[in-house]
């Protein structure tokens, strides 16, 4: 199958695109720079892995859409909580419907480019506190996706019964260089080690028996 | 219900503000800025109608889009068909997934500001050639927006069982000044008075019996 594949240069998306290239044609990656503190690094690693592939990046600048949603994310490292994902932290980091926005525009890019399918990397530890990682609002925006488009685009979710853990096993399996995948909400040059994202991408790599090559901070 | 108006500047969405601001209380207009060849002269009318009423509009410009979206209506005036609504020329006028898209990006909005409601001025006769126009599309994407934020944002289609004709009608008894709604494709200062959308929008006028107040090139 013809398909994008969403990918922010983080472990999960860049090991989707992987598992996405052995299993069907990537015509395209899309990355989304919304305006978040940690787009310049992301987007770094993101064209690292598509590159490496030989596969085209399409960069989408939605920085126009940041002062019309509200969250820490867009504001400043200052503002992300350096602590586990708890609601009341975590709430604050919610890009509101983040995921329907990219999956609509991935939709509208897929039928102008031929795609018959999208990939996104969800999975089981996407934390149930954001109602547009859940399952159910996939299955939902999958099918208002066939529904709205003349090739009926399929929504491609390989991850969703995965844990992080078993990605980064994955994804050391098809070779993906995870020295260049980068996760920290803070959006420094070296990951901060302390944030949620920072937390649990260091626990997969424990977990999962892969050296971690990332470099922390603390 | 606090709610956000999609408000394109045309005789739809410039009834369906009227509608809202008698039936509910809008919190904002959102006007999409996708690069077509009419915006310029749309959102002059979406600035005027929602001044006329005192409500914020806030323009969301999705110019950046434009490169990786395919149709005949980000392509310049030459490339409109001059034709009734027949399936081979008007899909050369359809942005994938626009609907899709704006309705995503309103629902984000939506959670961000505190609305509880989208309102779109879908209509019957918003053809069935646009699979993002259908009421099925509406249906699944309503419940999409609804799982994909915490407020559980509805999405509104008051007309969705109206003509274009009863819509006029509605939009005269309410007030609305149709000397400010924009309609034709082309996007020239008059409208061209023989594209699609202009005869659909003079005939509307003539069966609803309510005087036309638009010049016309032709």
């Amino acid at each position: 199958m013809k398909c994008l594949v969403l990918l922010s240069g983080g472990v999960d998306s860049s090991t989707a695109l992987y598992w996405a290239h052995s299993e069907h044609e990537v015509v395209a990656t899309l990355s989304f720079d919304y305006g978040s503190n940690h787009a310049a690094r992301e987007l770094a690693c993101a064209r690292y892995q598509a590159d490496t592939l030989g596969i085209p990046l399409r960069g989408i600048d939605l920085r126009s859409l940041a002062p019309h949603l509200s969250s820490a994310l867009l504001s400043g490292a200052d503002a992300i909580p350096a602590a586990d994902y708890a609601e009341k932290n975590m709430k604050q980091t919610v890009v509101p419907f983040r995921n329907g926005i990219f999956l609509a525009i991935a939709a509208g890019v897929a039928e102008s480019v031929g795609a018959e399918g999208i990939v996104i990397a969800a999975h089981t530890g996407d934390h149930s506190i954001y109602p547009d990682c859940r399952e159910s609002f996939m299955q939902t925006m999958q099918q208002a996706i066939a529904q709205g488009t003349y090739a009926e685009i399929q929504l491609l979710r390989p991850f969703i019964s995965m844990t992080k853990r078993e990605i980064v096993t994955l994804g050391a399996k098809l070779g993906v260089d995870f020295a260049h995948t980068y996760s920290c909400y803070c959006g420094r040059e070296i990951h901060c080690g302390h944030c949620a994202t920072c937390r649990e991408r260091r626990e997969a790599f424990r977990a999962a028996g892969i050296p971690d090559p990332t470099s922390y901070l603390a």
